[in-house]
């Protein structure tokens, strides 16, 4: 089962590559770019009976390993869910 | 608007930082996990009359700075068309 996970940086949480990022398009002149924020986005294959187990234990990997739950959020999503 | 860009390397390219989550995983036990690829999530705020400007000048951010087109492919979402 293919397995989307999102891993941003809490609300609040300063991150400053994308502090560098927005600094660097706008002095390439796209001006009209605010608020640019960094995340990962991990897709893999799970082995799994079926959507909702595949989503519990990506969810694990996320408390495990994955995500830094004390400074960011992860969001799991099911590519396939046959 | 609300825009997420997510960047991920080109099937084919090797992604050690993704072979190096494998491992861990696979020996933290989780085993079903397979193919692990890490790629970019940037989420950011463009200025812009329509969401179909704001397209365009997000590829036109990942052309010129956000992705290496040589080794990455870029995705470009609009989370609030309004």
């Amino acid at each position: 089962m293919e397995v989307k996970i999102n891993i941003s940086l809490k609300k609040g949480v300063l991150d400053p590559q994308g502090r560098a990022v927005e600094s660097a398009l706008i002095s390439l002149g796209y001006s009209e770019a605010n608020n640019v924020r960094i995340g990962k986005q991990i897709t893999l294959e799970i082995e799994a009976e079926d959507a909702s187990r595949a989503q519990q234990r990506a969810a694990r990997m996320c408390e495990t390993l994955l995500a830094n739950t004390v400074i960011e959020d992860y969001s799991i999503e099911i590519a396939d869910p046959s």
